[in-house]
């Protein structure tokens, strides 16, 4: 059998993509290798930002995501896939066990991850205090005392944005200045109470329940701090699922696969959509609509079709 | 008081903007001229394309949006945009009463409608037969007889697209030919169960729950047919209520306030979210997408001022 259509992922964007080709009669499969759909919401305690369910808890709001593709009778695969010719019209894609699955078009949702410190206690207490998204849940520490990890553009956007709610920002930074535009960090380092910590590094992450304290160690003077905090942002990079496609469409220097709102590639046929593709802001909501949009332009791409 | 954000219109955009600006802990304010929240879905019968709610009504849904805004104390104001200045630093907005509000940066999320018929009939089956939208309602119509009204893009991507679940599509289109890419068109025209009325306008739409036929006249010949289907999808185009902006954001020719995926106008501080701004799909997904990616422009906006 050919398909329409093969999504590869099912987390928010895959999921999305997969309710909209249901309802416009494509044939389609999702492959998905976690063996659970939701992709990082699946872990998520709170998620506050997705607009009609405020407070619900990131396991039920895929679910809910997973129930409604469900019922439109979406066919699921689970396995991961390792490899695949997707540069002629015929896209052929093949999982680990061999299995191969055939389709008109592809697209890849296969989100991503943010860096991890690697440090004790990350991830014990990730959603105790520990996040990677300040835009997610920093409304949940509204007047507590925070760390950000980073020094990019992420990391001094995520502490301005917490100075505004959070009594104290702490930004520990393992140089002696920002990689972030000069305009935000100045910005940052003019805000009263923002404290940054240059040439450090977070060694530990304490907490039985929830964060309490970070463990912090200036690489230059190796003396270690005790910061109480009530939450830990880490900004130090996100790593896009996209190595195993690098060989077939253009990814910019950080891995995500270049493409615009419409989540077309560079390779006709095969669309990125979510986390994966190059964008401003990754967000559930905003993963969900590049669904909608990646199936608007799988469409179009069949209507051009012989 | 100087706000953060302003934001114009509550429907999906407004709302999700709204959600994003209150979390991020903007001062902001969203003006209403409808008296309700919710926009165009306050009147759909039933939504099932929005990710995680399968089935639900627009009231409900609409509901929902407005809820979630109020659970985050955003402040509304019933009123409609008359005057404003937008230029410099301070936006400026006046509304009908007279009342202003200032602010540092203003999403305008005022919607559109789609372009009516104008015929007997028309407004009364609105929702039970009649729509608007191929991509929202089509499904409903699975191996049922549709017609389609219009010979653009839309009108013929529509087409094809209720062509592959419908049992019987017939297109009216008051011309000899379509506007539409010639690739979809000689698509559509290829269809077996498509049947295209040339030179033909719809004059009524009949029935008393549902649509049960439409009146169908040809303008060269005089000749009327009645044609019976249980839908009528009518693409003849939308109006973006851009009109009272025109004069100082960049529009399109439809109208459309020209912005991409970061909603940022031509105009520095000014930002379009959802379905008044230039984009290829307009759903309730993709309209709080730009609620969110519009706040996250303000964000990025705000700390680049002095």
């Amino acid at each position: 059998m050919i398909y329409d259509v093969i999504i590869i992922g099912s987390g928010p964007a895959g999921l999305a993509a997969a309710i909209y080709a249901k309802r416009a009669e494509l044939s389609v499969i999702v492959i998905e290798k976690a063996g659970l759909s939701g992709g990082q919401i699946i872990n998520t305690y709170e998620v506050d930002n997705y607009p009609g369910t405020p407070g619900i808890s990131g396991f039920e709001l895929s679910t809910k995501f997973r129930e409604h593709a469900d019922k439109l009778n979406t066919e699921f695969v689970d396995g991961e896939v390792t490899d695949f010719n997707l540069e002629g019209d015929l896209k052929v894609v093949t999982l680990e066990d061999g299995r191969e699955f055939r389709a008109k078009s592809v697209v890849i949702a296969a989100g991503g991850a943010p860096r991890h410190l690697g440090v004790e206690g990350e991830e014990k207490l990730a959603g105790m205090g520990v996040s990677y998204c300040a835009t997610c849940d920093g409304a949940f520490f509204k007047n507590k005392t925070v760390a950000v990890v980073g020094g990019g553009d992420v990391a001094v956007e995520d502490a301005i944005f917490l100075a505004r709610l959070c009594k104290q920002v702490y930004v520990i930074h393992r140089r002696d200045q920002f990689r972030a535009a000069k305009s935000s960090s100045a910005k940052l380092m003019a805000l009263e109470n923002v404290k940054i910590l240059w040439d450090s590094v977070v060694t530990q992450i304490k907490g039985d329940e929830k964060v309490n304290s970070i463990e912090v160690r200036n690489v230059k003077t190796e003396e270690v701090t005790d910061l109480e905090v009530a939450g830990i942002f880490i900004a130090v990079g996100y790593l896009p699922n996209s190595e195993v496609y690098k060989k077939v469409v253009a990814t910019d220097e950080a891995g995500y696969i270049k493409a615009g709102e419409s989540c077309e590639t560079n390779v006709p046929g095969i669309f990125a959509a979510g986390d994966i593709r190059t964008k401003e802001l990754r967000q559930i909501i905003t993963a969900a609509s590049d669904g909608a949009n990646a199936i608007t332009a799988v469409e179009k791409y069949l209507n051009s079709l012989e």
